[in-house]
């Protein structure tokens, strides 16, 4: 796998097919990751993105308190990481670090003070755009995509590769009580 | 194809994968559809949904002019429909209907005064909440969910079951330029 930056106009295209998101956070000491199906692109240019986080979780607490969250796109082989991550508090477990309780590895964010999850495809990196009438009233945040990364075996010149990359590569599309879909065959009508 | 209601407070799952949407409007003699990949569910009961509707579109004027629309779930089988409607504004084809234009067939909602798409496999009867600042600023429309049906071949008891049914039915996830993936395996961790 190659780490490879996305540019900006084109980060949208990591999360238009509508995969399940894992959210990352940080502040001071903590950090946290969580699982968010409730995320869509928002905007192209400058990137934005929406996502709803939940008044009760940990991570809402860290992205009030640092401005900043990333979203992960897990893969396939990350199916049971990501289920795990969305199935437990924060809040319920040792120094409310889900990374160290799963033993999963992060790098640091590009631009911004925010944990990356590895073996992901795809990373927005987002700074909060203060909407508090949104945040209150429908734990909906909205965030600026500052920086965005990607596995360039699955995203490359802008756009997904599923069809000639391992399968384990995939993206996942949450369902419910531990149902995934995973991104299937590609249709283009323009060839 | 047996049309089913869907429980409100299930409704979400229709949305939760992610899938690609076609929103359509009416308003006075009015009507519209256009394509939608920015839309995810925001709340589970009452059911809420989000989804960005430019500026520029007709789909925006009738929204506004009625504040009811439908999210319409096109299935495999609609991939040229879905990239059609997409592809050209009411505002620039003959009275505006983009039904008409392209032959699609349509039935009454069943809660609102809006136009549901025949062949789809899932649907979603909105009631736009007002929010002024984010459809000004965002494009960013919140509805709720008044009513919601599907296609019982491939949602049923809450939810999908596209393993079992027809490939032409499965739901589409956009990604640029006339590409789409098709909604692929399941998965299921808790089997």
């Amino acid at each position: 796998m190659t780490l490879a930056a996305v540019d900006l106009p084109r980060a949208y295209r990591l999360l238009n097919h509508g995969p399940v998101t894992l959210v990352s956070s940080a502040h001071g000491e903590h950090r946290n990751l969580m699982a968010a199906a409730w995320a869509m692109p928002l905007d192209f240019d400058p990137p934005k993105v929406a996502v709803v986080i939940d008044k009760a979780t940990l991570t809402r607490e860290l992205i009030e308190a640092s401005g900043v969250f990333a979203l992960n796109l897990p893969c396939r082989a990350q199916a049971q990481a990501t289920l795990d991550v969305g199935s437990i508090s924060g809040r319920d477990i040792a120094h409310g670090d889900k990374f160290a309780h799963f033993g999963l590895a992060t790098r640091p964010g590009a631009a911004l003070a925010v944990p990356l999850l590895e073996g992901c495809v795809g990373w927005l990196e987002c700074r909060v755009i203060a909407e508090p009438h949104n945040q209150g009233r429908y734990d909906l945040f909205i965030g600026e995509v500052i920086a965005a990364s990607a596995d360039s075996d699955v995203f490359r010149d802008g756009r997904w590769h599923f069809e000639v990359a391992p399968a384990a590569k995939r993206t996942l599309h949450y369902v419910a009580g531990g149902a995934f879909y995973v991104t299937g065959e590609s249709l283009n009508l323009r060839d």
